[in-house]
């Protein structure tokens, strides 16, 4: 079957896309376990469907491009995507891949690495809030303040750099931060956002293969760094804290999606796939005309017709 | 007695001013009521009091002045400062006055107009929050949020110019908004902040003679706008919102200043008692030197001494 060929409706591809995104989706904590995800699944799809999985990419691409064009008409709602992971989870082909078909004019990204000295000077969600996307666009985060809760929390000797009161620092800080998140990630539901956070979970046999696939690779090893080998020796304890912050900042308005990565053509369709499940649900309408810009357009149809 | 003789010590200005203040902070909403403020007061000074008042506001800028130093040098702390009230309530003059003794190098001062565009675009707080002051610092903001219960209240029309999807805009907005305030002030002072938020509070009469003399004096007609005329009209239900805020949204962390402010040197003292209260209350030492700086200094002041 040609892949220009699209052989689904849009309403069959969103109906599709709700269905493999769903399983996925975690919006009430309790019930997750970070055990019961398999790194390794492709759910619904055989390990030789890579094929037809790509098909479908391209296909979701068209729906969700005309998606994103009905959010930036209605100028609503806002999109926040963020992305986190272990290194190599593959979370920058994920953007790319999954979101190639929206119109880079309606679509910002950030990449949110260690915080400058101005970021540190301020609360911790600070850098991430100021770049939250304008009404009608999408704003994808590669990393963001959730980092707050996994590499700091792995590493707590970087609360020391953040410079807060020193009697703010307390036993319960985790807890706190994941009250803050929760309440401002309501507050910003209230005002008009919908924000999708994607977890791409692998394996530590698939990370081992993929960076020593980057050590080996002239084409790839400029990305490898020894931190990457450092941080790989504690993959066991970023597993507890992604678990610790699902369980509790997920939300109907701030949903995870705990993505199997071990397969890039999974995880790259499961999260296209997200974000046409949460755009169509928002039952986007191109803005109606009033009368009166019906008869500007009419008069404009007239001048324009006329051939001179 | 002349100004430039200090007659009280740093420590007696200090308690001074949290007796002062403390009388016109309100930390827990549910006690407060708008009709036990009264516009005239001028707690403890005698209305000829004019001239002890302002030496005090005198002697008051070098204690805020040492306080804003170690807020500075600490650098773990931030200070928020908001300040509301109707037409003519003296805002932009009490910022002047009660603060000419800080550093201009440490404080910032923002006034918050009619939002722009791309500010209606974001979560009500975005403006504010993105320009909240680096640790150590001073950030005073002339109006604020706060404006988002206030003035949208009084005049909910404006409300549809906030591009907010209808479907969340509901009866419960301003108790959302007002949950939505309490979290988000909660979450900045577990990052290391202070909030100030003052209510100047004039009577009608009082308003009525300071818009006339902006009318008739030409210095200061260009002040006056139409528009001041209009809002006056809804005096008593600026009062009501103004209530409903100060009861929903006070708190240990992030306390309101009712200010009587009839008087103009009577709430510029209460304002500059205030911040002297808080931050003292902040306990701000220089940070203490670790033996390698002092090895450090002592070979700069050998350095420095020999003449050549």
């Amino acid at each position: 079957m040609s892949r220009a060929e699209p052989f689904m409706t849009s309403e069959q591809i969103v109906k599709q896309a709700r269905k493999l995104s769903f399983k996925f989706r975690v919006e009430h904590g309790d019930a997750f376990h970070m055990d019961e995800v398999h790194p390794e699944s492709t759910d619904g799809f055989k390990s030789d469907d890579k094929d037809r999985a790509e098909d479908m990419l391209q296909e979701g691409h068209s729906v969700l491009s005309d998606l994103q064009g009905r959010l930036y008409a209605a100028k609503r709602w806002g999109v926040s995507g963020q992305f986190y992971g272990p290194d190599s989870a593959g979370k920058d082909g994920v953007i790319t891949h999954s979101l190639a078909g929206v119109n880079p004019q309606g679509i910002d990204v950030n990449s949110f690495v260690v915080p400058t000295e101005e970021e540190l000077e301020h609360d911790f969600m600070w850098r991430s809030l100021r770049v939250m996307p304008r009404r009608g666009r999408i704003g994808i985060s590669n990393r963001g303040y959730y980092e707050e809760v996994f590499v700091v929390r792995v590493h707590p000797e970087i609360l020391r750099k953040q410079k807060l009161p020193p009697s703010l620092v307390t036993d319960h800080i985790w807890d706190e931060r994941f009250r803050d998140i929760r309440t401002v990630e309501k507050y910003l539901h209230r005002n008009g956002y919908v924000m999708l956070k994607f977890l791409l979970v692998i394996s530590k046999e698939e990370q081992r293969k993929r960076l020593l696939a980057r050590v080996d690779n002239p084409d790839r090893n400029w990305k490898f760094s020894g931190a990457d080998l450092r941080e790989r020796a504690f993959f066991k304890e970023y597993l507890k804290v992604y678990e610790d912050a699902v369980r509790n900042t997920a939300s109907p308005w701030a949903p995870w999606y705990v993505v199997p990565a071990n397969h890039k053509w999974f995880a790259r369709l499961v999260v296209q796939s997200a974000f046409i499940a949460e755009l169509s649900a928002l039952n986007l309408e191109y803005p109606k005309l009033d009368p009166e810009k019906e008869r500007e357009l009419a008069a404009a149809r007239l001048e324009l017709s006329k051939k001179r």
